[in-house]
């Protein structure tokens, strides 16, 4: 029993003190606020789900990605959550049924990871996922854009730090058709897409030809991964510039002019380079960047209408996205929106710090007052230290940033005590009968 | 890709939908209350740790409870957390060197254990961990305790609802001592008197003797477990009624007297049966149970003066409780303390729920006063059905608990909206510009 070793946390897991839990709270509460404003109702699911869950969608290839594990003398196999949206398409396909459509829902959990840890990724992270689930069209989607964006103007962020780039998959579908692609092969046409950076060129080609595309068509296909366009855009100018139908690009003006609408085109671009990965998409996609392309994503979402369906549910068209605090806590920094002090400032600070200043034989007042403004749901501390040095006590006050210190002393006699803010350092005698109230209790 | 299962949920852990969430979010608001009103500071760690981080409080025997697991190619063995103090011992540990005495930390974890499910008792649960490192005596101890006692009041809970069983191990052990206990067979004695109720009569006699006891001691024994005392009780009440020295009885004498100093003696009992089953445990133990003992123990917790130093910290005293969210929730079903809507009351209430009954040309509009209102904080909904009945849309907005509807109809051209208070059901006509203000919102 005498181990004396120094443990420490696994790898890529995080410890979060008071001043760690204090900033991680202030994420987690901007985007609280940002989905209740929004209509969004909270939930949450298991930590860990049956290992098949997080097969169906992304295939077996996922295992090797996830902590996936038994229990003792147990012969189901489970994983830690590596996503939430498994858990959402389960807990919608159970009571689809008998739930008012559209559901809002967002949750804030724990997701776990077994990659290498590296700069804004690691083992466990926490993910705010928000989604919306069977309603179609623009104003969902940009209900949906609204949400990430307003937590982050919560948190101090700007048009001039963050940038939201949104695509659509059927708008860049219709371009790619237009070049070639057949619509049996549009998914690994989407797949080059996104992976083009990554590729060779000679082997680009190889695989753009594979699909359909015509010759010369990669080029063509690397110009459509590079088109940026401002989100004033319509669908005539969405069309023009991509090289597909007006009607193909209308879905995208849509929501680029209901963002307007709702004070967002500040915010957002349109980006026919963004595919998303995922071969699950359908629709919009869009992705949250630093303004500088500094860091990794800080979002990512689109639509999934047929995601629903492939765990049991109801055809159900859907939106989500999700947002990690690791790279947003990064993005935070970098851009200068969190105090110099750190997480501190977060602490909620005490509205009394009660000093024991008279004869020791009034000690227990310094219990019964401390209950009673806690009994008015006030914050109040004290010192646990033997000093009875006013001054000292004063300083203690202050590292823990109470508003106020209440000195008990002769006066308690009177029944009054001295309480100063300890801002502007003002000091005056109250009765205790009124210290409550002027500590700012409700009545 | 055609998979068509309806997927569940991993045996003994929860779905938390929207009115669930609202219940734990209840629960979970009274507990970080009652935390931050006393002064302590929230932490977290990670949802997995070392498995060696658990086997050096609890041995080996505690593998089988636990989910455990690797990474794939890795050579780590991780494990879910099964409680926060071995977390909460490795981080003090880390910095106990820098950090100002006392630590006072709270964390609302989720916490995982491989047994088989029952009433009370899932696989996973939530649980409130409460710790005051660095510090002994009375003040330390009735501090802890009132953050307990603090957060089933708020949630509604008096002390004809639950009561706080308080025994102190110093002074169980005197009275132990006395009866014939050897000093180093005093672990073993604490254990049978733990186990007192699940022994055969014949096999505690055997064992009571074996450990010292003198003959007969059983009975008395058995008595002391049964031992009951008012929390008024002075060291000579406590000390005649167990029959140990008055100075042995004097720390539960002093914690009695604090507890009655801060108002909570109407909650608590002294209770000598309470042992609490861990070795580590050195004075104070106490358990919070429903009034007339139905579910099992509703919070547990005590003084581990050794276990900072066991997980190779410095030597520090502390004291802590956990209160899980599973047998929280029975007992405030039990004793009447939810409302009979259930979670749904808890939901939060939107401001307001807009209403489009003007020319469909004037649509966007809603886009652009949602947006508005949620600027300035409001919580903001609206239909996504077809429908333009004002009926049919105002019985909606009640659904969802809407305090108003506002209504954007003709008299837009004017700048003005129908706002009704739909728990009054009085509505009047206001400017566009002074809506946010008339909702509510903050200047």
């Amino acid at each position: 029993m005498a181990a004396t070793t120094m443990h420490q946390g696994p790898k890529g897991t995080r410890d979060f003190y008071p001043e760690d839990m204090a900033l991680r709270r202030h994420i987690e509460a901007a985007w609280r606020h940002a989905s209740v404003i929004h209509g969004f109702d909270e939930i949450d699911g298991p930590t860990f789900e049956h290992l098949s869950l997080y097969t169906v969608k992304s295939g077996e290839g996922i295992v090797n990605e996830l902590f996936s594990f038994r229990r003792a003398g147990g012969e189901d196999d489970y994983a830690l959550r590596p996503e939430f949206t498994p858990t959402l398409a389960r807990m919608v396909a159970a009571r689809a049924g008998g739930m008012a459509m559209p559901i809002k829902w967002f949750a804030i959990p724990s997701h776990f990871r077994a990659e290498r840890p590296q700069r804004g990724r690691l083992r466990e992270f926490i993910q705010w996922n928000v989604d919306m689930v069977g309603i179609d069209g623009a104003q969902a989607d940009v209900d949906v854009l609204s949400t990430a964006v307003s937590a982050l103007g919560h948190l101090g962020l700007a048009p001039s730090d963050v940038r939201v780039r949104l695509s659509h998959r059927g708008v860049v579908g219709a371009a790619l058709a237009a070049l070639g692609a057949t619509a049996e092969r549009l998914g690994e046409a989407f797949t080059l897409l996104d992976r083009r950076e990554k590729l060779d060129p000679k082997e680009f080609d190889a695989r753009a030809l594979a699909i359909g595309l015509r010759e010369g068509a990669a080029a063509r296909f690397a110009e459509l991964a590079r088109t940026k366009l401002p989100v004033t855009s319509d669908a005539h100018a969405i069309s023009s510039a991509i090289g597909c139908n007006r009607e193909a690009a209308q879905p995208l003006a849509d929501i680029a002019a209901r963002l307007n609408d709702a004070g967002l085109g500040a915010w957002c671009d349109i980006d026919l380079g963004i595919v998303r990965g995922l071969a699950y998409y359908t629709g919009t996609v869009f992705e949250i960047h630093e303004a500088t392309g500094a860091e990794r994503a800080i979002a990512g979402g689109g639509r999934y209408d047929r995601l629903i369906e492939l765990f049991g549910g109801p055809s159900l068209p859907a939106i989500g996205f999700g947002m990690g605090d690791v790279v947003l806590g990064l993005v935070l920094k970098d851009r200068g929106k969190l105090p110099a002090s750190g997480g501190c400032e977060f602490l909620p600070r005490p509205d009394a710090f009660l000093i024991s200043a008279g004869p020791e034989s009034a000690d227990a007042m310094l219990t019964t007052v401390a209950a009673s403004l806690r009994g008015r749901g006030l914050h109040v501390r004290h010192t646990y230290k033997a000093t009875r040095s006013v001054g000292k006590l004063l300083g203690e006050a202050g590292k823990c940033r109470a508003r106020h210190a209440v000195i008990l002393g002769a006066e308690l006699e009177q029944g009054m005590v001295a309480l100063k803010a300890l801002d502007s350092g003002e000091q005056r005698l109250v009765s205790l009968d009124a210290l409550a109230q002027e500590l700012g209790a409700r009545a």
